[in-house]
C-alpha cells in the first residue's frame, strides 16, 4: 500500500493559522514528508501546471494530491478546480477542499468541478487534528494515484 | 461533522466473500447501517438511476456513497462509472473504486471517468480491515456530501 516514494503534497491556503494546522496534523502523523505549502490561487495554478517560475519539474514536480481552501486572493478556489480538473495533465491529480463554507451551493459546485472530496474545517483543535490524521492515512497511505 | 442521518453506502461487488469483507469492515466500525449490496452492474445502475424495480425512491433513496468493484458481470464497473458520472443527477456522489486490479489503464481510466478514489484490495484480513475503517471514518464521519 506504500510505495516508498513520498507522497507529494500540495497545500492551497491562505490563512497562515489554518495552513499551520494542516502541517502539523500531517507532520503529527508522518504523511507530511514532502509538502509544498502556497498562500494564492494564482501561484497553485502556475506550481501545478509548472508556468513561469514553477517550470522546472526538477524544482517542482507535480503534486500526488492537492487540499485546497475555497476563498483565495488572486484566482478563486474554486476556478482553481475548475481549470485543474479541466487540463489532461492535472485532473487525475485528487483534489481534497478543505473549507470553512458548508454553504450548500460551495459543495454542490466543487463535486460539479470534479473535487474528490469536499471537507469542512472543524471548529476544535481536536477534531482538526482528527480530520488531519484520517485524510493523510486514506489519501497517503491507501488511495491509489494515477501514474 | 457527523448529520444524524445514516449515510447511505450502495456497495457494488460481485465476489461474496470480498463483499463479506467490507461489510464486516464497516460494520465493526458502525459505519455500515445503512448498506445495500449489489452483485452486477446493471442492477447497480438501475437502482441509482432508480429505473425498473427500483424506480421508487422511498424504497430505493439514492446512496450517499458508492463503493465499486471494476470486474462486474453484465456491465463493467468503468462503464457504470462513466455513466453515473456523466448524469446529472448522481455525478455528485462520490465514488469509490475498490477493486484488485493495479493495472496503470484501470486506475488511469477511473480517473478519467472521475472517480473521487481509487482503492486496490489488500491481500491480507488486518489490512483490508484497516483499509475499511479509514475508508469509513472518512467518508462516512468527515466528507460532506452534495444535498
Amino acid at each position: 500500500m506504500t510505495t516508498g516514494n513520498p507522497v507529494k503534497i500540495l497545500l492551497i491556503e491562505d490563512n497562515p493559522d489554518h495552513a499551520a494546522l494542516v502541517i502539523k496534523g500531517l507532520r503529527s502523523n508522518n504523511v507530511a514528508n514532502s509538502l509544498v505549502h502556497l498562500e494564492d490561487g494564482e501561484s497553485a495554478l502556475d506550481y501545478v501546471l509548472q508556468r513561469g517560475r514553477y517550470a522546472d519539474p526538477s524544482t517542482s514536480p507535480r503534486p500526488d494530491l492537492i487540499l485546497l481552501d475555497l476563498r483565495l486572493p488572486r484566482v478563486d478556489g474554486l476556478e482553481v478546480l475548475r481549470i485543474l480538473k479541466s487540463n489532461e495533465d492535472t485532473m487525475r491529480i485528487p483534489v481534497v477542499v478543505l473549507t470553512t463554507s458548508d454553504a450548500e451551493l460551495d459543495v454542490a459546485k466543487a463535486y460539479d468541478y470534479h473535487a474528490n472530496s469536499y471537507m469542512v474545517k472543524p471548529v476544535s483543535f481536536e477534531h482538526f487534528m482528527e480530520l488531519m490524521k484520517t485524510l493523510g492515512c486514506y489519501w497517503v497511505v491507501f488511495n491509489k494515484c494515477a501514474e
